[in-house]
């Protein structure tokens, strides 16, 4: 990848996306703090955010939101006063909401709050302690080597304080009050495929909507991670019922397949279109997985008393890249190409969530005419016809208000966009009529 | 095959059938007109079949029954006053359907009327054009290469008029007044496999029949594909529910193996029915496909407001054999084998529609003792029993309303007629009672 | 195996199951008499069993309790007056249930009343003739053809009168009226596997849960085949509503594979649970096989009227392994090992049973914050967690009412001791609570 020589405006939207990780990374996001405002504030310049600031101590179901964590600076210096760990030089050196500490401790108590992973002894990992109180340093595993039993000094130079829980919302309003989810977290600090990767791609993907007219309202969250969609939740209890689809989205910039996990009942519209456009890229190692209750958001979007139809999209899924929570996940990890691919999936979701209906036959009893609708091949006796010919009797045989268009693609292994022009086609000819949009039997 | 030293009454069922086809193959038949008429005639001299003829105009669900097709003639002669191409010679050299014309043309402007097959250049294609007026011929390529740059004198003695769409039913009264469906399509000219085959087994499959003491009642529809089964369809919507089976045959004659295509549904009792048989001919590469809105007249059967539980059985499937809608498909095409094991194969249908029961057993806690009923031996102690006597056991484990015998055989994998017999002799033991025939929940 | 240097007291399980096996097998049981009663009375000194006598003559469904049955002696002497077979050698010589005979009968008479196996000429068979009045004799093959052409003195002195049948119930009462059935067969005279070995398995387990405090009660019947379950069966209609659970035990000894043979509707609770456990031991090559209305007393339990969630463990199914009801059927074709295996894996089933239960989240909404109940690891960041606590998520997930501890162990992979333990440490941090027990939709 050549990006040195392109300029914003001749970038692709792979290029693009990647600017906007390279841009995020250096901040130092917590699930609260100035770090997720400043994020969210960027993501103003692209598009009309709405930020939401919600107390501390808020009763959100069962949790609560937790003190604000702000963070200045922080070093671990050696008895000659040198820094041999440094806030500066990474933000992942700080144990995620490290309460404050200025104290000189022996390498033996040191230790007790030092993080490394002695099996990629180069890398610095990710750790985090929102609920519990600690202090504490992440390293890689050769430097902790290097320390020589003295006295350290430590600092964290950080606030746990009353203040507010912050979280971004775009809600692009189409034709229908039903709605798409896409959700993001945005609380890790410099990790780039976790999650600047999916957050950029899904702020492309937002900008991309703001032009469009749309059948469905999508609704944008970039929030932190449990508490931002458990708060979310809480507070939207109301709005639950519109959702139709929706899609958790991380790690969508690694060069891995895609990969779509399905949502808890693992047999919805998200579902079925989730493996269509899998199965569609299967020559590209796309795979389908079924529900695990361990990810991301969709832990909570697929709680039993929620349980909305929301799937999950990454390329390699968390945890199965050795990158994976470790300063190894920076920019240069990410392919442009990925980033590109993994934005144009996205396109295909909206696609089938735009282009989804589920169609009533007009004429059921028999075939219609078609041939004095000017819809079918006038000369009789080939023995094949065409995909689009062969969709249109698929649509009229399937239109019973059982089946969806995704359904009768999947069954007739025919393309969804053919599928959904021979619908239109159809339509056009008085030959089909929506079932109507509030009958949620599908979804 | 050696048929020329046979004659009718020492004839094989397949050799009987093969000669209908030959007697059948030269008539110009379409979907209207006198070609299907003198076709009907001779089914005449086997069963007592009603001919209904259906006035042009009549409305039948979104169609109309339309003008009515006759051919005298057709040529195309050359500047020399030659025939190059002779109707007397293949009624496939014409569309089906063509306009009268009657006119001299450039070779140019002929070539627009002209079909022939590209990449089987000795062949003549089957075409029709039905419902838009066009003149037309086909032709091999091979013969299309020596046409020369000249001006052609193109006829084609054809009337299209106000008549009438003519077909045969027969309708054999058995026990019930719950029926069997079975159709097949008489509309095309010279093709043997396509659908001479067909007609020619249900013709002698419906003579058998009448000889018959039958629980069922059967209907056999001898129709012009398409617009006669919509035709049909429309004008006995009020039967529709008395049909508890249905097939309709094709391509009976090649010698590829047997070819079950389900229902609609897919799961229906003609479905587990046809998948018995196909399995129990799996050795000889039978085989079970689903449900696809193309095809032959299961289209209408199978459309959504009709749903009848119309499988269609072929050998090899239409489009699959190089010779279909071409003029290799003549009666050298078929074998007799084959069109008596296909007449064998609806026999075994025949079987599990007439014995396919759904029972409850009247002695449901436990086992009955079977040994008092003479029905079990008396010696114990051995590791195997009999399939008869296996059939017993699943029958009486089975019967509780909610699973047929053909349900029976396919999960006991015991052969449908040892599993009939055993129920008769449970039901002779007053072991069995039917369930009431209007409870058609598993049809 | 070195039996011989043990005590009863040092003896594993194993042992101890191997060592009844061995007391049991001299004894000639039938469907009633005297062997049964004296196999009773040793059960009486390992566990409180209650012996019932059930009249000759009484109606039980569609059966009636036979005529009881008792042997003192039975032989075949040659004419020299040499016994050439003798019930004292082996029990399985006379036909069980032979009427009484004393007469002197040709060769070729004689041979009508012999059974022997051509195919395993060394073995003697076991051959029954409870329902139809016979005399006869089992031998070898080779006995069989060292036969001389001479007159035979046969003699068997039994008697078969008004009597009644006997069988053992075994009830352990819980906590809960539910119940588990435990089923097996005492009816074979000198056959180990068949059926020494479940009913000694049996035994054991039945004296060990007399020690443990029990969620469900627990019912063994210890029963001749067919006629006992079916006596039981007829006499307890009353309880069957109470039964959860149920197992038929046989073949537990030989050195094959466990087997579980699923109910006859192959999707209850007991299927289910059987399917986790042979799966858990799929490395010894364990295996579910799908119901089949032949084999033992869960062809009774498993009728239509009946219809309980009973399965059937053996190790190598009846009729497949060569000694099956022969005199090679004897205790050297058991294994200690394979016996304490047997009963080891029965433990498993009552661990699955005791701590099987259908829960409700109570905090359903998004996941309830397990960090601040000490049910989590309080520092994040790890790409995996531990089974324990992927149990938790899961239960949590899944606990809507509609699925079991044992589905959620089968749908996560999860060790069902690990899920229940885990089930456990969230209904008492509160969030879970049981569906009320009556409600048996899962059973």
């Amino acid at each position: 990848m050549n990006k040195g020589s392109s300029t914003i405006t001749n970038l692709t939207y792979g290029g693009r996306i990647y600017r906007l990780i390279e841009r995020l990374y250096p901040i130092c996001r917590s699930i609260t703090g100035d770090g997720i405002r400043k994020t969210l504030h960027i993501f103003q310049d692209f598009i009309p955010l709405v930020i939401h600031e919600i107390e501390t101590g808020t009763k959100v179901f069962d949790w609560t939101v937790p003190d604000e964590w702000n963070i200045s600076d922080a070093w671990i210096k050696n008895s000659k006063g040198e820094k041999v760990i440094d806030f500066n030089d990474s933000n992942l050196h700080v144990l995620n909401y490290s309460i404050p500490v200025d104290k000189k401790v022996s390498l033996g108590e040191l230790k007790e709050h030092l993080y490394t992973l002695p099996d990629q002894p180069d890398l610095i990992p990710y750790r985090t302690s929102y609920y519990q109180e600690k202090w504490g340093f992440c390293m890689s595993h050769n430097k902790l080597k290097t320390l020589q039993d003295e006295i350290y000094h430590v600092k964290v130079d950080s606030t746990l304080e009353e203040g507010s829980l912050s979280y971004g919302e775009l809600f692009i309003k189409g034709k229908s009050n039903d709605e798409v989810l896409i959700s993001c977290h945005i609380c890790h600090p410099s990790l780039a495929n976790d999650n600047l990767s999916g957050v950029s791609v899904a702020l492309h993907l937002a900008k991309a909507l703001l032009n469009e007219e749309l059948r469905y309202s999508y609704r944008f969250l970039f929030i932190p991670g449990t508490i931002g969609s458990i708060t979310w939740l809480a507070r939207n209890e109301d709005k639950l019922g519109n959702i139709r689809y929706g899609l958790v989205l991380s790690c969508l910039g690694d060069s891995g397949s895609l990969t779509f996990k399905k949502s808890r009942s693992g047999d919805r519209e998200i579902d079925k279109i989730g493996s269509l456009i899998m199965n569609s890229r299967e020559d590209e190692g796309a795979s389908v997985r079924e529900f695990l209750p361990y990810g991301y958001d969709e832990r909570q979007y697929c709680s039993p008393g929620i349980n909305l139809p929301v799937g999950c999209l990454t390329r390699t899924p968390f945890g199965e890249f050795p990158e994976y929570h470790t300063s190894a996940d920076n920019p240069g990890f990410m392919s442009e190409e990925s980033l590109e691919d993994s934005l144009q999936a996205l396109k295909e979701f909206i696609t089938c969530f735009e282009g989804n209906q589920t169609y009533m036959n007009k004429k059921p009893k028999c075939e219609p005419n078609l041939g004095k609708r000017g819809l079918y091949d006038s000369t009789g006796g080939r023995a094949r016809t065409s995909e689009s010919r062969m969709a249109l009797l698929w649509i009229l045989n399937q239109a019973d208000g059982s089946h969806s268009l995704v359904d009768i693609a999947r069954k007739s292994g025919i393309d969804f966009d053919i599928v959904r022009k021979a619908a239109e086609d159809l339509r056009g000819a008085g030959l089909l009529e929506e079932r109507p949009e509030n009958d949620k039997r599908s979804i």
